[in-house]
């Protein structure tokens, strides 16, 4: 788990949950959000720096911001995430201008196919990224099943994403495929949209169902 | 009703049925299709040129295409949409580099920030943009209720067009009021989700519910 802020603790805590061994990273080790974290996590938790957290894992993914996203993927090393998968959960969120942010990188690119370009051995896909931290790991928790997107240019890549996507509590039907990387495009455009719903409803503590025509 | 597309000859079709008068606007008087639909709709439709359409609507909806948006309400005239409410409908899609089209016009701007920006004495509220033409007038052929957004500047244009909505068989619950008219870009960079999920679900015939927390 690469990132010590909410999303990067809430997707760390679900997966020492469901019995993954988890090692947070961040710049450097002995991070005292990272502590914390361990200690309140158990057993199964360490932490390290983004390469130990990097080296570390199986399955990696990237929950730092995404401003800082490539630099802390740099610093993870490349060889560290060679083929493996590496899920996208990141925002590029520009707050200078005041709220709301400014919402991704450009209308033509996007954090994930910028990481999959620098990262070229790593199997890149775009997830989770389109909702709240809370939600990520207990869509259960809305009224209805809502949706949540994958991308990737890695078929078996997103397939092991999915598989743990339902562990979360995700139903495969709601799981969907939005195509290559080029997709993380519209999932993270689509947070340009999200916080102006957020400020229009109140609440984080939502997200969208694709409804289709009979 | 200014553009002669598949969304202006849908909204200015429901409009006649719901009793308006509607005058169909595009570059010169006598276009074909604006023509052909006059003849299809009956007593209640006529057509023109943009300023035409323009000066003889209370309310005026540019339905053009977005990169044509701007040059076509020039030509419509700002004398003849000072004071009135404007509908703004358009994306900017951009197909030249091949399918799925590059959406948007920045992170930063908009197709409803620039047409305010141009046109200051217009009302200009950005509307169901964010949906397939024949969905804009017939939310309810979809299997549960789903959600459309308004934004803009003037809180008496949004409640006009709130109304005109709830005419189409829009929930006023449903009628999300996203801010001021930099929240189009909110509601123009979703479309960049909005294609990738067309091409996922194999049809235009869907639209997004806000599940909120219980």
């Amino acid at each position: 788990m690469l990132g010590t802020g909410t999303v990067g603790r809430t997707l760390a805590g679900k997966l020492v949950e469901l019995g993954h061994e988890v090692r947070m990273g961040s710049r450097q080790a002995g991070n005292e959000v990272a502590l914390e974290w361990v200690q309140s996590a158990g057993e199964r938790a360490s932490e390290g720096t983004f390469a130990d957290a990097a080296e570390h894992g199986e399955l990696v993914v990237n929950a730092t911001a995404g401003a800082a996203s490539l630099e802390a993927l740099g610093a993870a090393g490349a060889d560290n995430l060679a083929g493996k998968v590496l899920i996208d959960v990141s925002n590029a969120l520009d707050f200078s201008g005041g709220p709301p942010p400014v919402v991704g990188v450009s209308i033509d690119d996007s954090l994930g196919e910028r990481i999959q370009a620098a990262f070229p051995d790593a199997r890149v896909v775009k997830a989770l990224n389109t909702l709240n931290a809370s939600l990520m790991v207990a869509p259960d928790s809305l009224e209805e099943s809502t949706n949540v997107f994958i991308c990737g240019d890695d078929a078996g890549a997103k397939a092991q994403v999915t598989e743990l996507l339902e562990t979360f509590g995700w139903l495969s039907g709601d799981i969907v495929d939005l195509g290559d990387i080029s997709a993380a495009r519209g999932a993270e455009l689509y947070v340009a949209l999200w916080v102006l719903l957020m400020g229009a409803l109140g609440t984080p503590q939502f997200n969208i169902r694709v409804v289709r025509g009979s």
